[in-house]
């Protein structure tokens, strides 16, 4: 650490000279007091906006529907665990309802002993609790599968956010609702209007699945389910089901079209996957990654981001040279479940090429694997659940480029 | 909890014979489609913003300086550990200063071998780390020392928050500067117009102050210093020097008016303390409190908020009868340290009157005392550090007032 840090020197500008005589002024804040502004600035105010010389945004469709599609989140300008509200990703079917908190219900039913109407009111009063999730399209990293087209990291694995949710166990509902002898499955419906509706096993809620009302300390974004969203930790995005109007329970799944022709994976042997839930272990590095520059050689923070979908991080290696040696990266504590996990580990580039790479292991032990491991079993049917390790070549002049 | 559950169900409206034939439906999902839009909801968006239902905000003041002085948080409509960046109270001496991260500089000088002049791009290449903590005005909570007055706890607690930021050790800084033989104290200085600035010794620099640019994953927001600031964890907010743009270590304090007309605490023997850094183990309760109303007896859900300058929060306890019985509430986990620690506590209130109270217990083991305890050592000459146990009152008709 000391040897990096002597090499922080050439970051900073020394003064020398031009200061030598500043312990020697009579008030010892005098000598830059003549500098900054002279008038007041901005009044307060009553609900916060960012500075407007940011520019960080989420990267949108350019198709003819702009109610359909997806944005993502700038992973390479995000910082920590948490995504802020405003630059989570969206992936929306039919736009984002506006919806009436006072007039929204979420009902209840099928094989219960007492169907079941809730307002929004209602359930912020039962027991709540908070945790933090990361929710990740299915089809994250799709661009990935062959020749890597994605100029850098916000859309090549941008379909991805982590986030603090607050909300209600559904457990708890499905208890008052007096769950069925043989239910099994339930149905999950939004709000919007296409009703995206997806089938999951009632075990899962039973676990650890929340009716939220809340994302990083307020009432959740229009754009992630206000006011109600179904928080499946884990799970591929698309079941996390946004503006939840209705859970309904039922011996077997209901095979709706958001899990047929949607959200499977055609196998090699021509068979599809189907309700392929859980999210892979995943990483990736956000600095460096495509698309950004690197100024002089010396020291680099490498940074990324790791998840996933079946509880904690256990380790990040990182490999500067496209795989031979790999270096365990720091781990940003705590860690949470199911949740994005920030690593760094400090780099000194040479100046040379670099092949940069992440490989992410979770507590169940599994460990991230080379695509060429996933094409081996999945071939390039489908774009869904690519999880794989990701490589950023840097080039001798700095920049950076998908690899 | 199996009794609480059951008390539940007088909040859901049963459905009974409406929903019998459902599980008949040949459609499972078709019982409902003729309801909720119809039409494509709002396009999707490069930067997201709340929904327009959402009216929560901060309280502004309203003398006639509106760049002068706070807003608070509205605790009572927060959730989790993560204060919205959008909510987070302000209290700034000479309003927001808009300010060029580009032309924005950092400069460490004084009692080192080499002053140095960071830009922001600059220190963000810099080995970071991420963590979360509360920022409190050491103001907060000073309507609370004599007849409450407060009616909410907005009001009485809002001058508090609580974020995941993100930035460059401070030892590293100075470590990189070379601090001289003799070196104990630095002065910490700000860009605002009044160069609101605060000595702080430089053992707490070497331990956990950062130079953070972030907040909540992205840029910190203008009325929270950007670019950049001082996070102090667990010491008064007003040292958490806002717009930071300079670092001067000295041999002793600097006595600025910051520190000197304000900010000190008048004794009953006409002395005053100085250097009251640490903000001391605290709680209040958010729901039930003030303004707000039970809509009937039975089961609620008693929430909170628990921190401490000095590190992790180990236990609250909660009473529904002024402080007779206590009983130990559930803390959210992970507990960051020097960070706010949600409790939760399931009660079921008999429709009478009740004074709901809560008391923290930090890892040092250190008791929030009652307001008493607190006068009779400190007197009431002064409005700062009140970190007293708070009383809400239940009235039968359910509704909340300050006791």
């Amino acid at each position: 650490m000391s040897d990096n840090r002597r090499r922080f020197l050439k970051l900073g500008v020394t003064l020398g000279s031009v200061l030598t005589g500043c312990n020697r002024a009579k008030s010892p804040t005098a000598e830059l007091d003549d500098e900054g502004p002279k008038r007041l600035g901005k009044p307060l105010s009553e609900y916060g906006e960012r500075s407007s010389f940011e520019t960080v945004k989420r990267s949108t469709p350019t198709g003819k529907n702009l109610e359909i599609g997806a944005t993502r989140t700038p992973l390479q300008e995000c910082y920590g665990v948490i995504t802020p509200s405003s630059l989570h990703f969206e992936r929306h079917h039919s736009g984002v309802p506006e919806i009436d908190p006072a007039q929204h219900r979420l009902l209840i039913h099928g094989m219960v002993d007492r169907p079941l109407v809730f307002t929004v009111e209602e359930l912020k009063r039962l027991p709540s609790v908070s945790r933090v999730h990361f929710v990740e399209c299915a089809g994250n990293s799709g661009s990935e599968w062959g020749p890597k087209t994605a100029p850098n990291v916000q859309n090549s694995h941008g379909l991805a956010s982590c986030s603090e949710w607050t909300g209600v166990p559904l457990a708890i509902l499905l208890e008052e609702a007096g769950v069925q002898a043989g239910a099994k499955w339930l149905v999950a419906e939004g709000a919007d209007p296409c009703k995206m509706s997806r089938s999951l096993p009632i075990q899962k809620a039973l676990d650890d699945i929340l009716v939220v009302y809340a994302q990083n300390g307020e009432a959740i974004r229009p754009a992630q389910g206000y006011p109600l969203r179904l928080m499946v930790p884990g799970w591929e995005g698309n079941i996390n089901v946004k503006w939840l109007r209705r859970i309904k329970v039922s011996a077997e799944p209901f095979y709706t079209k958001d899990e047929t022709s949607k959200y499977t994976e055609l196998m090699p042997d021509g068979k599809a996957r189907i309700f392929t839930f859980e999210m892979d272990a995943k990483s990736v590095i956000t600095y460096p990654s495509g698309g950004q520059k690197l100024l002089k050689p010396g020291f680099h923070e490498i940074r990324g981001l790791a998840w996933s979908g079946r509880g904690r991080i256990e380790k990040v290696e990182v490999s500067a040279d496209g795989g031979k040696v790999w270096t365990a990266a720091k781990l940003q504590e705590p860690r949470h479940s199911k949740a994005f996990t920030p690593f760094r580990l400090p780099w000194t580039w040479d100046g040379g090429e670099a092949a940069l790479m992440s490989r992410s292991t979770d507590e169940t032990g599994y460990v991230q694997p080379p695509v060429e491991e996933l094409i081996a079993v999945r071939g390039l049917n489908s774009n869904y659940h690519n999880n794989a390790i990701k490589t950023w070549k840097v080039h001798p002049d700095g920049s950076v480029t998908n690899a």
